[in-house]
């Protein structure tokens, strides 16, 4: 049995991520990753090296995923405090501590840190709901996860264009219903869509999922590719997803 | 043998529009319908009642199906003199003088004949390409119907947006890669896409095409609805396909 450096605090436990014996530090009190970080994580087009940026990282799920496609460096910003220490045992106990970098900070100031242009590849799992008559969920840590209550999407989206390159790439996951709104934000930050694809839970179902990929400073003209298609019967993962979970690729 | 009413110029021919005993004239050296101008006919949300505009109706496909669905009156507006006769005459053909009227006009005025907000419903399957560096299509109809040649995107939405009234829908066909510009458009001429459907060849492959729809001064959030999958098999339609072809609602 392999000892692990890392303690685990209370409710706490560790999932298998289940692709290249990864493990990550989980808590259903806290934090669980989702299927949309997981398909954030494949969907976007990674530098080979170079240097990437994880937004609203959580616990860490992204970057942990990217390392089984890159080398290049991942920093990755998590406003909450008990998040970012559970990201950062996640790294530990990975021993990945060389390629990712878990910073605990706020989105809003991130490019003071690196400066402008600094990434090659920003990523993005923000928080879906914005805050409309305050935060139904009384668990704060949810509640900062799933409303935009540290952060709005105009914020995401100018943070990402701050930190990425020109000719470098922004990769978001959002609800579809949220797409008219993505669209005119990016383009209005220079951020130009350019690869799409909508994930439905069944194939005669409406898209629960958008995941987007924009090209900073790109020319006007976007890909809409094949469907996701989440389960193929009622309840049995599709062949994509089950390649996603626990193919190479 | 029933007795037409019209009669046929050169190189035209008269095609069964499949659906309810409609016929349509047609014409390779001028101008023959798509699937698209099928689709969009089938996906708009029609009144029961009231007024419908079709902008760029060509040979005026979409209001004979139109009929199929709907009491409402139908104007549609074609700019090419050759093409607009030839609806007029599949109107007459198929007795529909009392819901469909022709107009041969350029959609950048017609609002000035209407008034502005005069329709329930705005349906459009606008020419697809950019004129860059002149058009490649020597066939003036072929040229007009496919390039933006008397009118652009943004002219189509203003039109739209122009005729459609408070409240009403616009419904719109065209190319995924245009996504973004027509999304930013239509939210500049307050037409916030509500409804929106990919068409792809197969599963497994790109959207080739988008649907549409958008309510005149509606709230911004947007369904997207279970993708159109065109063919199942090499060349077989799917079975959604088929109901729209040959199937009532």
């Amino acid at each position: 049995m392999r000892q692990y450096k890392v303690r685990l605090r209370k409710m706490e436990r560790i999932d298998d991520l289940m692709t290249h014996q990864l493990k990550i530090i989980q808590s259903d009190e806290v934090f669980s990753f989702s299927l949309d970080a997981v398909l954030l994580a494949r969907f976007c087009t990674v530098p080979l090296r170079g240097k990437i940026m994880d937004l609203c990282t959580g616990n860490g799920v992204i970057p942990l995923l990217l390392t089984t496609r890159t080398k290049a460096i991942i920093h990755a910003i998590e406003i909450q405090e008990r998040l970012a220490d559970m990201a950062e045992r996640s790294v530990i106990m990975n021993e990945l501590q060389e390629q990712i970098h878990i910073i605990r900070g706020d989105l809003r100031q991130t490019h003071e840190t690196f400066g402008h242009g600094y990434f090659d590849l920003v990523t993005v799992n923000p928080p879906y709901l914005p805050v409309i008559n305050g935060v139904q969920n009384t668990n704060e840590h949810f509640a900062a996860a799933r409303h935009e209550v540290h952060c709005n999407l105009e914020e995401v989206i100018a943070a990402c264009a701050k930190l990425v390159r020109a000719g470098g790439k922004v990769a978001m996951v959002h609800r579809p219903a949220r797409l008219v709104d993505i669209m005119t934000l990016m383009r209005q930050y220079r951020l130009e869509p350019k690869r799409i694809r909508f994930v439905h839970p069944r194939v005669d179902e409406e898209a629960n999922m958008v995941l987007i990929e924009a090209l900073k400073d790109g020319k006007p003209e976007v890909r809409m590719l094949p469907p996701v298609i989440a389960f193929k019967n009622k309840n049995e993962y599709s062949d994509e997803l089950m390649q996603i979970f626990y193919g190479k690729e």
